[in-house]
């Protein structure tokens, strides 16, 4: 994929602003909460509000902005997303889970606040991104449509699987290339994927360019988690926001431990290549989308 | 509430016929997850098919079959509210919240599995009652409205709202009457309510008559709490098919503990007036509501 253009400042502009759309979004969502438990609702907002790349916002965004839809229109699955990758890190960071106490530079919500209160945030996050996306403006189809994707694309078919294969993969031994794949495709790429799906969904995006899309949701999916592996081995815990080295530590299955350092950054230069050979398939705008599969190579943390 | 006429055989063979329709709803759901991980699946059987009153998949068909639905409509919400209430019984079981070896005369699933298996088999099973909701055969805009009102009824504004009420008045001394039934209209009641109003919604009821139910349904879920706590102070383990006695060993709050065990059975009778007199405002057959009414204040487990 080729670098974007340093110029082009419209692409980043418009990048930037999504993000504040996204976390207007989230902030509105936590708003709307009424009556529960002050406590709950505070380590709610710290999950979610206290950071965060908004990877996962920006896709959808950027794959309905490439099809078409408002932006208006974009705030719902964009919100919807986040709750669920932000309920996945509180239930992922437990002790019984990964049992990490920094996340986006800060506490985990079981250390800041407890693990009951953990636990039960991630479960309310995860009602709310459903309540988000079941309560937007969209027409009722493209609701449903939205629905139904989310919670096959977070469910045991797609994240929660994906974190089980996870943990049978660790500690386990000899894992194939071809089952490392399969565990990223669900547990990091399911999401990815929705969150591309979901954009094209709210946008009314026609059969053709919603392969197209999928093609590059896959690509950027399985490139994103080969740069966390890379990234968990390279950088240290201060630039990445999160406890670095944990996964040799952990003895877990990662491309730089399974295939070496060179072939995993070969395998994202090839990765890149297929990103740009699907948006090439889509009509529509696509430098937002290019511009976040960069990114999603490039990034340092 | 009178007595169901033990003549009424109509009404309990109608009562077991759902129950075998919820329980092939569930197995269906779960057969429906393709490609996951089999451990979790199997925890995810555990959890949702050894066992169980199935008070909320019957409420709903009950309420459903009040305003004329099919029981061909009425499986899906059934499945999903029934869903919902097997997730929160596995995260409820964790160590870091009531620390349960037993539940439904089983192993509860982090005992059985591991706690790691139990907190995603929560996380999936959760996702699962949305796509069942979302991927049912109902008309877009009551599968978007029931969608909604399960979400919010499971997430921090009820279910989820009400454990961290319950959290924060465990061992925290006194707790007012008040306070104690918002913790329950919230933690028990909101689900059992969703149960009720996902029934009328898939029937497309007419707002007096949700209305009437509503309060058909409020009245039920506050006998049901106080039932349990006498349940808990009256019964044994053997017949509970969980831990008994917990309620007192952990300080929790509870109507006997607050007003007594008198002043609790004279609040139950006062409940089943209340179910009665709502029931009144409802046209259709609501036999079956009423039978459910007196189980949830008779029932020994």
């Amino acid at each position: 994929m080729a670098t974007p253009d340093p110029r082009d400042h419209d692409v980043q502009a418009r990048l930037t602003r999504w993000r504040t759309r996204a976390d207007a979004a989230l902030a509105a969502a936590l708003d709307g909460v009424e009556g529960t438990e002050p406590r709950l609702l505070a380590a709610m907002r710290h999950a979610v509000l206290l950071g965060g790349k908004r990877m996962r916002p920006l896709l959808a965004y950027a794959a309905g902005h490439a099809c078409g839809a408002s932006e208006e229109a974009l705030d719902a699955p964009a919100a919807a997303v986040e709750l669920v990758h932000a309920y996945s890190l509180v239930h992922d960071d437990l002790p019984a889970m990964d049992d990490d106490a920094l996340r986006r530079g800060q506490p985990t919500v079981h250390v800041a606040f407890d693990e009951a209160t953990a636990i039960l945030t991630g479960d309310a996050l995860q009602a709310l991104a459903f309540s988000v996306l079941a309560q937007s403006a969209l027409p009722d189809a493209r609701r449903v449509a939205m629905l139904a994707e989310l919670a096959t694309a977070s469910g045991a078919a797609g994240m929660c699987g994906g974190q089980a294969f996870d943990l049978a993969a660790t500690g386990a031994g000899s894992i194939t290339l071809d089952s490392l794949e399969r565990l990223h495709a669900l547990k990091t790429g399911a999401l990815l994927r929705a969150a591309v799906r979901l954009g094209a969904i709210a946008a009314g995006a026609d059969a053709a360019t919603r392969r197209a899309l999928d093609d590059f949701a896959d690509a950027l999916g399985l490139a994103f988690q080969i740069r966390d592996d890379l990234l968990d081995v390279e950088s240290n815990s201060a630039t990445l926001g999160k406890t670095a080295g944990k996964d040799a530590a952990q003895d877990k299955a990662t491309f730089p431990a399974l295939i070496g350092l060179d072939a995993s950054r070969a395998r994202l230069r090839t990765l890149a290549q297929h990103m740009d050979d699907a948006l090439a398939g889509c009509g529509g705008d696509t430098a937002p989308l290019a511009a976040l599969g960069s990114r999603a190579i490039e990034r340092d943390h």
